[in-house]
């Protein structure tokens, strides 16, 4: 008997799926945003999808995955664009849909199981007591919490908030181990780094603990410019008034809003740079004060004056930021991808004005200000107008030359997306939790080749990513 | 008939009060702060106080000391330090105590008349939808939400939000003129600059509202040092942590905190400085994982941890903080007084650094952490061990020539205690809204003398404060 038969054997009584098409589609995340990666891991796929219904199902699968040696990938939505949900080994798709409740909603604080949809957490502590989480991404109403933990950095609410390393952005997580008996761990404070954008591989996130902030019925605004760089300098002055409360700022150049944002485009001329902004209700009036003060400023959007008919069309604008921009601008030219660039406090408006300056219509900007360590400053996450891998890593040699660090979407693995070195407190961690090396295997190199070379332009090839 | 015998007969039926020594004792307020000040203004009293029910009767006080040409210094609780709120003129002190009431709660929203005492107002939102407001001067218990807004700057919460002079942190305010038919006004946006932290001198707030953000359980923190600047090195940490949510953030050199906190003694060594924080509850885990990272910081003190008959013994830690630093050491020695200075972002630890260096324990230092233009950043209140009014001015100066601004609170006019230049805004609204020049008389230089030099050390000497 194979030890998928054996698997299957002793998981019987749970939702197992296993026809080969079905698995492929529910193995796949949103690697495609990326020519690179969708010429790496389009054809891979798991073996079985595994749904369990409760913590105590999950700990029957990693108990068995454990004893017949067979790779797990933990996956929430699957709406990570990095491959992060890839199962590079095949093997057993731990599908967490169905550990989707919310159990405990207290004053900024709600308790909820890693697969429930991050909206419908909102929905529930909204009616509960006016409250929703501090961060979400722009897939919010796809999205896992625990899949947005394990896979995400920040999104909507960074402005506020920072990002979701930043301590206090997430409370507790309770993780699951990958041994011969599965622990049940309570990870709090310092603790919580081993296991948090880690992509699964070190631990299987079953519940999470995170704070909440109040509740409002943002609006949703959109500021035109004829100048991107005045709408660069309008986001960075705007994000630096401590009385004005926002949940989002995002300057995107022309022509990109008038060709990407589709039901907008009626509020847009083709030649104008936009910032998309959340402004708390009772904000509006100091927001168009500030507005105001801006002789090159003009509210194209609102969605508190709009008429309700010609709202009802429209995509919340969260859904325009973030990576949902990428993903407008991919279903009207397919060719683009994308960067994901830091552009450093204080000199990120220069920074951005250089770049730009540099790289023009091949590279549009779109910014996301945030609070980094402190301080309002901005990330980019820039179309690229791609042509060949070799040109995509000139441009992003350019901006690493100019001082803007990249945190390359077109890697699968943490340490090239990320910090581009060994995250030894992550790595100790799955040492303790996964002796065997089973959870979603190739994406920490640390582990396959603890001697890799960062330096290198090219893609790690994980020898288990072996082609059908 | 004396023009206050006609007022009186004009306002019969109204609550007023003319026995000279209650009225001398309604008529002062927290100046005596500043030795500068209490010899300046000691013998100051209104001639009659005035207590309406309803904007109906502050309308008819208001047309009746218009039509007999008798001063009004509008008073909340009194409870000002730079003599806001003293009727240098005499005439009539418009006390806007039983204009008190919360009208309207809502989502980020709080209507409150400006008579209305800040923790009474706390206590109806937090009850209604857990919601309470932004900032609060120390004197939370005792202040009025009016009178914040005419008199002060920002306080607790200003880790956050900035000060109250931030577009946003205001939403609307009522505002009465001083005609021959008093105008009702309805402020928002950049209007709101006219008569915000006016003093009361051109108009008279009626009603404000206000934005309100999500309440919590504050856990009051006293974290100990052995090194003051360690301690400000921690909180310039701390407040950058943008995970991390404070509410008040102030580091205390030695001997201050043990001399002066009488009922946090016990917790704290003579020689140590420290840091008086209020953390979100459900940022506990993360606050104390944090403080784990810094070896020279000890958690003294917690309320969310100590035993309950000891903390009913204590005041709340804002009541450590702000101008109550400054008047705990009143109580334990009357010699003293206290500057108001800004450490400017970037180099403010480094000013604070030099400036302890430079004067010691005649000026032992008290920081509040603020947001500040969108950068955290530190005031100073440092307590100053008095001898000279030109030893005063000295330690001022060479504040200034080391880059540090003092805001003067040994001075009772809106010009020397701010900015020392003219508000060309607000003295246009007094044009307006009080062309009698009636509303507290002697504190706008600009309008009493628009040639007066500035850059004197000398008081600006009020012509109408005639000594009794």
């Amino acid at each position: 008997m194979s030890a998928l038969d054996s698997l299957k054997a002793d998981l019987s009584g749970l939702q197992i799926e296993d026809n080969p098409q079905i698995v492929k589609q529910k193995s796949r995340d949103f690697f495609w945003y990326s020519p690179v990666l969708k010429q790496q891991l389009d054809h891979v796929t798991g073996d079985l999808v595994v749904t369990p219904k409760s913590e105590a199902e999950v700990i029957r699968v990693l108990k068995s995955c454990y004893a017949h040696d067979v790779p797990v990938t933990v996956r929430g939505a699957g709406t990570g664009n990095y491959g992060q949900a890839m199962p590079l080994s095949g093997g057993v798709i731990l599908n967490l849909a169905e550990l989707n409740k919310v159990k405990e909603i207290r004053p900024g604080v709600v308790v909820a199981e890693a697969g429930a949809i991050i909206s419908k957490i909102d929905e529930e502590t909204r009616a509960h007591s006016g409250q929703e989480l501090r961060l979400h991404p722009s897939t919010y109403r796809t999205a896992t919490i625990g899949g947005f933990i394990a896979g995400g950095s920040g999104g909507i609410g960074s402005i506020n908030w920072g990002g979701l390393r930043d301590l206090g952005n997430v409370i507790r997580l309770r993780v699951l181990t990958l041994e011969a008996e599965p622990r049940v761990l309570e990870m709090t404070g310092e603790d919580l780094h081993k296991v948090m954008h880690a992509y699964g591989t070190n631990g299987v996130i079953t519940e999470v603990e995170m704070p909440l902030t109040a509740a409002y019925d943002w609006v949703d605004v959109v500021v035109g410019f004829d100048a991107f760089m005045d709408g660069v300098r309008f986001a960075d002055a705007v994000g630096n008034q401590d009385g004005l409360l926002l949940k989002e700022l995002a300057p995107i150049s022309a022509p990109l809003p008038h060709d990407y944002f589709l039901r907008h485009q009626k509020y847009i001329r083709k030649d104008q740079s936009v910032v998309v902004c959340m402004v708390a209700p009772f904000a509006m009036d100091a927001f168009a004060a500030f507005v105001g003060r801006q002789p090159k400023a003009s509210i194209l959007y609102r969605s508190d004056t709009v008429d309700e008919d010609a709202k009802k069309g429209l995509p919340p604008v969260y859904e325009l930021a973030w990576n949902h921009t990428t993903l407008r601008g991919l279903r009207v030219d397919p060719a683009i991808t994308y960067l994901q660039v830091l552009y450093p406090f204080p000199n990120h408006v220069e920074k951005v004005r250089i770049m730009t300056d540099l790289l023009g219509d091949e590279v549009p900007a779109h910014l996301e200000f945030v609070r980094f360590d402190g301080k309002i400053t901005c990330f980019g996450l820039p179309v690229v107008r791609y042509t060949t891998e070799e040109r995509l890593n000139e441009i992003m040699r350019l901006h690493e030359e100019n001082g803007c660090p990249i945190f390359n979407p077109h890697r699968y693995t943490l340490e090239e997306g990320g910090m581009k070195q060994t995250d030894d407190v992550q790595l100790a961690f799955k040492r303790e939790a996964d002796p065997k090396g089973l959870l979603n295997p190739g994406k920490m190199i640390a582990w396959e080749d603890p001697n890799y070379d960062y330096s290198s332009d090219k893609l790690f090839l994980f020898p288990g990513l072996k082609r059908a």
